[in-house]
């Protein structure tokens, strides 16, 4: 008799993610931060790996975990998973400081993990900031510590909890933001400097992660932050995304999370063509051609102009569609305009059929 | 002293679609379908059309009103333009047959609009079927009523009354789909055969629309169908959208709004690189070369695939992503698979590096 089928399930999750480690740590090729949307021909990374000498050394795969439900899942499909697979397991729980006796809570989880069979275990402390919010500052905080963590211990992989329901919301955020398709992708499959953070559990939801911690007797912890309404994700979680299954029925998650995908491999196609497009309007001096910008599709050339204001030193975060728009009714709504003026001081004028912008 | 805010909101949405539809009129091209993506220079469909004998005939715009207080805004901002522009301004309003007194009511709305000095105002009478629930339903038989009466009065456009909180909703049904950038690109400014129907209000918030009626003393007519729990939109206009708004702000409709005017843009600058992609990838007896499918983005493949597919005679509304994945997987996770079978009988086989699409 199979395991049950919450348990099989996490487990499937994690063990693709730990075949595509183990390829991409065997090819000996730092991962760039999109390979996941790239298409690799079944087996290739591996066999090339196979002739790399760096293929004996057993990678090391640690597991992001809070003690919750979704971590502690992970945490027990890695270990029952990584020995099969000669890679190594271990785990470090952030202990953000924010809350009376989290220190004891970072010990407990540690306790946890060992007993799991994970080796090397850390609990690490850190100190949250007030920039950006506190759900950004704790974010921050997070990710800063964990990638130390790999660091100190060469892991080739973290792997992160984050499941269906955590992406559906967090695309309603992206919705809330309302700047367009690459703020409705979600959290990407992999993620970060050499491809180091993975989701394995991004297809599998909430409900499941939590049926397997209670067939396999794990205790977890539920965070009182998650139930707090002063969040907007704990608002999102408990209020709007419940009365949307209400309105709109129960196939709400998986078509937010599908259209995450979707949205990703959109925004990413269109990236590559501005990336093109942009080479073909711009003049030695690093104007844009105001008609060639125009033949343009809107999408492809709204793009460029962001590109363009970007480099000219316009921060990419305080960008909003309103001032690409402004830019863009210098192409398509010309009559004798003057300077668009965009954040971080930079200006945008036309000037003899070209777009000159510049920083000053 | 000008006109209440609310007024001149209206008003100001109803004159930039009249001239609009003059300079498509005057220039006596049929606008295309997606005549609002294409950026025209100012001015100069308009001058060409005052080289057009057809200039001389005074246009004919409808409003369609239900008598709600959306429709009868709009219906009060086109009396007020129309005769300043040299537009003809008349009204239709639709009788579904759904409630009892549905035709007294239709007659009242009537009398509202010859009182408002639109003329022709017609009521006309439909037949309300069963084929795709009852909202897909009546909307088909109101759009085929629509239809017929500009064809009987040679309207150069029909109004309708569709606001950005509507707009927020279609996105919201397109997001429950799940099926990407397209499904979330609401509804079009400008739509149907050449160009026909309009819609002023987009930007114009249902709130701005109840005002102006109120202002000018209109009465209104409020549709117990818009709030009918049996109604998947009215669900989520009077508990799913008040509770994401709860959760994620009062800028959500804004932002859905906007996400629609992107993800349109988006989705037909992809369509046109997949119409692109397709010629360079099929060869002369309809085949698709493998190898050039693989190295396109995984959006625009996708898209080709689609295309293909409803080429080969399956039916659009029945071809979903998972299908279509399905297919992908016979160029990125090529491992000898058999036949892909989509909808309408159509298969989809790889055979010596390329895809075979054939009904029967």
């Amino acid at each position: 008799m199979g395991p049950h089928p919450a348990v099989a399930a996490i487990r499937v999750a994690v063990r693709r993610v730990l075949h595509d480690v183990l390829n991409h740590h065997s090819s000996q090729i730092p991962a760039p931060a999109h390979a996941a949307q790239q298409p690799v021909a079944a087996g290739s990374a591996r066999s090339a790996g196979a002739l790399s000498p760096a293929a004996d050394a057993p990678p090391l795969v640690l597991v992001a975990c809070s003690g919750g439900a979704d971590s502690m899942a992970l945490a027990s499909a890695l270990a029952f998973e990584a020995p099969k697979l000669g890679v190594r397991a271990g785990g470090i729980t952030v202990d953000h400081g924010l809350q009376d006796g989290s220190d004891l809570r970072a010990a407990e989880v540690v306790v946890r993990l060992r007993a799991l069979g994970l080796d090397p275990v850390d609990a690490v402390a850190v100190q949250v900031g007030a920039e950006g919010g506190p759900e950004a500052a704790a974010r921050d905080a997070r990710y800063a510590a964990l990638d130390a963590a790999a660091e100190r211990h060469g892991a080739a992989a973290i792997l992160l909890g984050h499941t269906r329901d955590d992406q559906a919301e967090t695309v309603l955020l992206g919705l809330a933001r309302g700047s367009g398709t690459r703020s409705l992708s979600g959290m990407a499959a992999t993620t970060g400097r050499g491809g180091r953070y993975r989701r394995p559990f991004l297809e599998v939801d909430r409900q499941t992660a939590r049926k397997a911690c209670l067939i396999q007797s794990l205790p977890v912890w539920d965070d009182p932050h998650n139930a707090d309404p002063l969040y907007t994700r704990s608002r999102l979680r408990h209020e709007g995304l419940p009365a949307l299954e209400k309105a709109l029925g129960k196939g709400v998650v998986e078509a937010l999370a599908r259209t995450a995908q979707l949205s990703r491999d959109d925004a990413d196609a269109l990236d590559s063509w501005a990336a093109d497009a942009e080479r073909t309007v711009v003049d030695e001096r690093g104007a844009l051609d105001a008609a060639k910008l125009y033949a343009l599709p809107a999408a492809v050339r709204r793009r460029v102009l962001r590109r363009a204001a970007i480099a000219a030193g316009a921060p990419a975060g305080s960008l909003f569609a309103r001032h690409i728009e402004e830019v863009d009714r210098l192409i398509t709504a010309w009559r004798g305009q003057g300077t668009v003026n965009l954040p971080g001081r930079v200006g945008v004028r036309r000037q003899g059929g070209r777009l000159v912008i510049r920083q000053g």
